[in-house]
Order: C-alpha cells, then structure tokens, then sequence
C-alpha cells in the first residue's frame, strides 16, 4: 500500500484524492490546502487529514476553525509520491523543494514540460514514466487528444492531424474569468500549444492546432480532422472507439447533442461531482472523406486527468508495469466505462 | 433610378432598406412587415413607405395605431425588383407570387439553393446573375468565407480548405434561442453545409467545413486550414487581405482579442446599428506551416451581407457590368473600408 499526499486540493486535487481513495494499492495520507476555504472544510469532512501548504497562514484556518494536522514539512516525511495539484507555474517551484527532500513528484499540465522534463498519458507512454521521480500528466485537453488518437494511430496510422480546440471560458465555479459575450481566439496565433503539448507523450505525431475560448463551463469541443496512412470505413472507427477505455461514444440524435446534454448524462452516472472522466465523441460526427477522418468530441475539463493521475503514481512507483492492467484496475475502482 | 421593394423589414431587410437608400442609382419604394411591432414603428418612422406583407393582418396595424401604405400587393405593381428579407423558407414561397406578377427577386442565405436556382457573391461570380430573374444571396458564412478565400486563391491558388465554423448561438435581439451554456455541434454530422454552400458560388472549390454554435451572439468566428498551389509569404496574405475590399485586418495585441472587442470597434465607427460589414482577419493568426495557410476570421452576420444584396441589384437590372465599379460604389455609399 503506497502512501499518497495531494499538494493543493482543489479542482484537480480533491478528484485525485477520492480517485487513489478508492485504489486498493495506494491511499491518501494527507492533502494540503493554502487557503481555509469551503474546499479545506469539506477535505475534513470527508476525513481525509489536512495540511497547510504556508505554514505561516496557520493563523487564517485556526481564526475559520478547521484542524489541521500540521503543515506541508510534515507531510513531506510521510509519502511515496505527491501529487502536485497547485496552480499553474507553483507546481515547478514545488519540485524543486521535492527534491530536496527526495521525494517524488506528479505535476498536473499548467507546468510547462521543460521545468518538469517528462509528460505522461496512460496510453500513449506509460512505460516511460517507469520509475521516474519527477513526471506530469498532460492537460485535460492533450489527454483528449491522445485518448482518441492513439487509436486510431493503432488502427490505420496517422499521416497529420488538424485539430480546431473550443475551450470552456471558465469552470463551473470560477466568477472572475470571461469571456461573458465573445469567442476569443486564445491564443490569437496559430498553431497553439496544444500540438506540441500532444507531441510531449506522442513523441512522432504531425499535429497542428488551433484554439479559441467561448462563454460557456461544461466542457471543452475537439473538431479533429486527421489525414491517415489506410482508410478504415466508418464502422471500424466506431468499433475501436467504442472499445476504447475512457472514450464513450455519445449520439446527438439520442439528445446528446450538446456539451450541456452530455454532462446532464454524466449526472444521472451518479458519480461523484456528476464528473465524466470518459471523452465524449459524437459518433454521428465521425466521418471519412477523401483518406481523411472528421469527428468531433467533448473533454470534461475538471476531471478527464484523474485517471491518468492514479495510473502514473503506479508507473513512478513501479507498482504495475503493464499499463493496460493498469488502466484496467482504476477504471474498475473508479466506475469508469470501457 | 431603380426601384427597389424589402419584403420583410427585419434584421436583413432594414439593413437592405437602408443601403439601397444611400446609392444615387436605385430607391426604396416601400417595405413591408407582418407584424406591427416596433421595427414597423421604425420604418414609418424613418420614412420607408410600409406595406402590410399578409393583408388580412391589416386591423392589427389599425390597432397598433401604425399607418400603412397598403398591402404587398401594391408594392408589387411599384418594383423593378424585389429584395426578399423573409425568414428562411418563406422566401421559396414568395417567388412563386413574384413569377406570376413578373417581377424579379433576390432571396437570402436561409432559401435552398435548389429552390432558387442560382447564387450570388460580389466577389466571386457577379457576372453570372447579368440581367438574371431569381437569384440567392447566399449566406453571411458564406459570404465571409468567400471573401478571405477569393483572393487567396487568386493570389497563389488553393488545394483543399479545411474550415471550423464557429457560429454565434443566436443575435444580439433573440431572446428565445440558446444556446446559454453549451457547445453544441450543429450539425453533428460532417461535413456541414457550409462547404457545398460556397461552392453554389465558387464552383470548382475543394473544401470540406464543421460547424457548432456557442453561447455568444456577437458574430460568427471562422478557423481556415487552406492547402495551397503555390507558397506565400506571411507578409503576401497580409498585403492581399488588405487589399481586397470588405475585408479587415485586426490586431488582437492591439486590443482586439476578440469577437466583442471587433464590436466595440464598430461601435466607434459610428455607422447605423454598429455594423461591421467588413469581415474582420486576425492578423496575428496567419501562418503558413508545411504549404498550408492558417488563419481566423470573425463574421459580423447581421450585416456582412448587406452590400452584396445591393451589387446583386446592379447585376440583376443590368445597371453596371464591372463587378469592381459595383463594388467600389456600393462601398462608398455605404462608407465601407477598402
């Protein structure tokens, strides 16, 4: 049984908790917090122990009367692996106190992959991770990508990829961030990060991208446009994404036509947080046109990483080497389809 | 002096009113509304003899304290021609009257292309609705696409267009459409019409398109991949695009990042409605990777339209041959860019 902390329990952090919770080979034995918000009460709560990430903010959660455990110092002497789950850029500053105190260290994909050095995605590159000490697990959207491609790489071989990103504006409970009434290029240059981003855990993949922000907080949209080496027929890319793990295939003509319809079955799974760790496809979207593949898919920005996450602590900490059974052994902890 | 009649004086339709007003070769005899809400107020108002589109609507006008002219009927006796603004599908209906009372019409993007039997872009093919009897302007999408893609191909001709559209959920004025939190393919199916659409104009085109509507109602926004015969320069689209009139460059480091940034601009232009007629071209998006030109484009639908409805007119009662004078002139009149 692996001893996991969680630096920084929020968005990602307290669905990394309650994914290694329901591991059988790993446990949380602490989680930490900056800020004694609703978010460090509810990690009480929910009986996981709580650590002050600045310790010199002690103060601020004895005056919102949560108990603590201790501080993050403490934490560091008591686990196998952190998970780094701290805003985007703290994470790289984080490794290097990891480092010092020779522990390993999982970073979520806000950090840019020269401070952290290697990028993880379960199907793409799980044995690279095989032992590693410091490793991040790619964002939410380059982990949508690779969920797909990979695939259907596998099936026919992918010549280029053309991928069009429609990011959520903001999460669901983000108040501050737009845009309210506008599509923002984002960046307003192309290609975006995006591409490269998917070439840090599909090392020979020709991808370009192009990404925009629009007002809306369910999930992210992928226009994929995919140039192949063979032309399967549509059937078969049904076929090998429906039997694809954490790809569930949606269809608009069944009422889920949208990013609001998808997440509205994702609440009627009875998950926690109603969350959808699956990519979404359209499967009426899926078409092949003069050797090249079309579809379209659905990211849930807030949790698609959390699998991922768990998988990679058992790569770094040699706890499974075939990443399938891997894979196979979270998706069944955590409920998850495929 | 021609004379020109709206029938429907809605979100086209008083636009088309307007612009007609502003050529010294053509005039508004009346237009005509179904409904005596505030827009039927406001042609009366601004001096656009009005006609009642279903004369047993007449008492409701006489309630509404709004005078008419008369019924459509009347109007139809007065017009060399008929710009027909009515909502998508109604204007198929309208042509089989016009037939029969031998006067011709132009319809909008919403009509079937199959329905009307021809289709017109300034641009492309002017020449092509010379002294025609029906002819459809084709849509604000469409006519944004055609006016970036034009003289692209003319510049350095184009293989293959591969475009993401990402259309505003509903305009500024309706309040009964969403979508208010969702990505939504539209269709979910690939291609989209949009490609075959541009194709009714640019006949021997490749290009295949994708489309969604986001929770915004500002303009549409468009994301092109464009496979080339010949490679420019990044400095030679830019120089091409600035050259080519109702098209726009905008710099997002100059604080237009975005649709509701390119608004506001217009805004200041102080035309009527804020219109931005001119389709607006990140600058900082183009990019030429690998032969293929990259770039993004925002679609202001309420009024991108507009002057090819007027250049429509000259090719249809044959008042001017050169599509470029038509062009020039309309744009004077109307004060637009280029």
């Amino acid at each position: 049984m692996k001893s996991v902390g969680v630096n920084g329990y929020g968005t990602i952090g307290k669905r990394v908790a309650d994914a290694v919770s329901c591991q059988d080979d790993m446990k949380i034995v602490g989680v930490t917090k900056r800020t004694p918000d609703f978010e460090a009460q509810m990690a009480v709560q929910n009986g996981y122990p709580l650590y002050i990430s600045a310790p010199e903010r002690e103060g601020l959660f004895e005056e919102a009367g949560i108990s603590v455990k201790g501080t993050i110092n403490d934490l560091h002497d008591m686990v196998d692996i952190m998970v780094d789950c701290t805003p985007e850029g703290i994470g790289a500053q984080n490794m290097e106190v990891y480092k010092e105190k020779g522990i390993k260290g999982i970073f979520q994909g806000g950090e840019k992959q020269e401070a952290i050095g290697h990028s993880f995605n379960s199907f793409t590159n799980f044995k690279d991770a095989w032992g590693a000490d410091y490793v991040r697990v790619v964002s939410c959207n380059t982990t949508g990508l690779c969920r797909t491609l990979k695939p259907i790489d596998d099936l026919c071989g992918i010549k280029k990829v053309r991928a069009v990103m429609v990011r959520r504006g903001a999460d669901p409970g983000q108040v501050k961030k737009g845009p309210i009434n506008a599509i923002v290029p984002n960046p307003p240059t192309v290609p975006s990060h995006h591409g490269p981003d998917v070439q840090t855990v599909m090392y020979d993949l020709n991808i370009i991208t192009m990404a925009l922000l629009v007002p809306t907080t369910l999930m992210h949209q992928h226009n994929l446009m995919v140039e192949l080496e063979s032309v399967p027929s549509i059937d078969e890319v049904i076929d090998t994404l429906e039997a694809t793990p954490r790809v569930m295939l949606f269809e608009a003509n069944r009422g889920a036509g949208s990013t609001a319809e998808i997440m509205e079955y994702a609440r009627e799974m009875g998950r926690p947080r109603s969350d959808l760790f699956e990519i979404a496809v359209w499967k009426e979207s899926i078409n092949v046109d003069e050797g090249e593949l079309f579809y379209m898919q659905a990211i849930h920005q807030e949790s698609d990483v959390v699998p991922e996450n768990v998988d990679c602590i058992r790569a770094m900490l040699e706890m499974e080497e075939d990443p399938d059974k891997s894979i196979t052994k979270t998706n069944k902890a955590m409920g998850i389809v495929g």
